[in-house]
């Protein structure tokens, strides 16, 4: 089941550098982690902007809160989740 | 090279039925051919909306704009481009 | 799978009203049918408003979207569709 | 009498964890309390969101603010209101 | 139990003018009755504005919608309703 | 002449409470005043918020705005300020 | 006793010609009329805009009200009201 | 040649008093000289608000863009700038 | 003197075909004769819109208002003006 | 290939003036070194505001990326990217 979610980050100015960079590395872990399942279906970077667009495949809703909930830059994102279903017109296999 | 576009359609109440299915026939098959080609690399409708999100893999923003305003329901639609660049913690091939 | 719902409905003035009433009466059997077979789980009117919000408990996204297209009001109507989970506070067993 | 009510919760970075923390358990025990007594009728999570639609059921607009006014998280939070009233297509008994 | 409400009207231009004008007719003596029987209990014009705000004394949401999906000019209003309680700071009895 | 105003509080997190107490009592003996002598004519509290709808009775713009600039929580307000009229359909004598 | 006005007009494209520029005529006589009684103090254009600010210098808040409503072309605009008063930095006599 | 700029006054509630008593005393001072000039046409404090309204009356962008950098509160600023023209109505002669 | 300007064209969709294409032929001239004079500095399409950003370079702001009030489309556009200043950074001769 | 960006600086208040100056130097010369090598094609001033309108000629939308995120003040940046592309009526050279 598809999601799309757009993440935004706001690393505040205050936050000691050594934190906010092991923050960082745990994020990519995380990231690539869930991409390498599968669950990450795809992530691009939107230009000009510390943000991302995203496509999550999970089994269901408690599903992908458990992973966007458990993000480690969780706390200094905006989330914006919008369930997908299959396109009528699709013609790709894994549009869906 | 990647963007990310936002279409949402509004077709209005008093357009002839007849009318309004060719524009839907002819924009399936446009859609379609792009897709098959490549140059319309994702396409997933938003649930509850007649509106979808869509990644286009072009050559420059000349052919992504002939694209779009080359779509049967352009008049119709409000539409939102976003340019997007390989994320750095991405580990799929076709991110990008 | 729980999903909220807000559905703002907007006829347009120039509808004749033999049509209209028709439309409404589909949509009142058509949203009592999903109720008693518990996919729409709730469904509350907006004080001073011709809107709702509503719970829907359903297998997935595409259910949804099937559900959700079928209104017969679909194309006079706003919706806004939130996922759901069960909250940690929750005591309520139906709440999820 | 039933109301509708978003709450987003914005715990302030600076919040000494341990304060944090107490204040969290605090609103726990608030609101399981008020939803074993049945004024709190309804919560879940928002997907993605330090966020949660309820349901409150009260006596009148009073019960109502001072239910929400003494939230252990209440000046964290940012609260719609929106007052409910019966749909002319429910057909469950409790959802009035 | 107090409401505040904010009524904007949009006649539309097509609107024949006898129709219109019959009405605002109606309007007037069904806020008129209700004022006097005190459940309207204060109407403003907003100055520059075919819009008012008013506030309303009822026993419940159900008496309020009620009352204000009742109104002749209903379909051509937008409405904004906000639960109202005692202010602490209140001095004056008809303020609750 | 009639003034409709809403006010949003937002006291900042790190202001000293013995500060903040302070501030607050000064507000409540200056509204109260203001109330008594009949040029704040009515206030209400707004479910769920720190916020209140107000409806002043002073002879020009610049006595409103001196009381307005006078609040003791002033800095620490958004304020939205509205001038009314006596609405046609009025029959209360003291709205106007 | 001073008041901001913009003023945005969108005439509808259906409206006869003759009968909108009747009304044009008839609202500049109107405009020009309170301009030389000194009640509408200012009125500028704004570039690019079929819209313009304007200083009206009125008893009160009913008086205002009245020439807004008056106004030929009221029903096509978007009026927006701010009260002003005399800013303590300003040197020019008729600023107040 | 007349630009309309609307301010919005913000100080940081950390800012010293005296470095805030300060910098608005060289603001007055600033505005008064420039409204001497001729070149600060109008300034009107909008009641309730921190803000203001003003006309400047400039030779061209650039003077205009030096006198609000150059302006004491500008960091704490928002500043909203619309260039005008005569209005055809217009019937004052400095209203151009 | 430079100004941005942003064009959104939204022709109504029962605007008769031939009336269309004839506006649509004059606006082109008109722009481009402009083009030519050296008023019309820039323009350029935005990507997946029927809009446009262009820069003017007038002697002012009267100027600027006849030629945009002048444009064939004006009454079916939304014109948003920001009026420029060269940039501190700036190296080219003609960004001023 | 070009893109239209605009940029809003906010530097917060508590950065050390020195940290800030040479911020800022560093921005002026990575911009001008941009600017002389074509890539920054143009770049504006938007009068009484700390923020540009500026356009980039990049071969594609990593390029791009690259260069807005390599800012020295992107992390003090809001940006807006938007593709443009040759408009239709475009006479000069140098618009695409």
């Amino acid at each position: 089941m598809l999601f799309h979610v757009r993440m935004d980050v706001n690393i505040p100015n205050d936050l000691p550098k050594a934190e906010a960079a092991d923050i960082i590395a745990r994020e990519k872990a995380y990231s690539q982690d869930l991409q390498k399942s599968g669950k990450w279906r795809h992530i691009w970077r939107i230009v000009g902007q510390y943000a991302n667009y995203s496509v999550f495949d999970v089994k269901d809703n408690a599903e992908l809160h458990e992973i966007l909930s458990g993000l480690p830059l969780f706390k200094f994102m905006d989330l914006e989740v919008t369930p997908l279903v299959r396109h009528p017109s699709a013609v790709r296999d894994d549009d869906s």
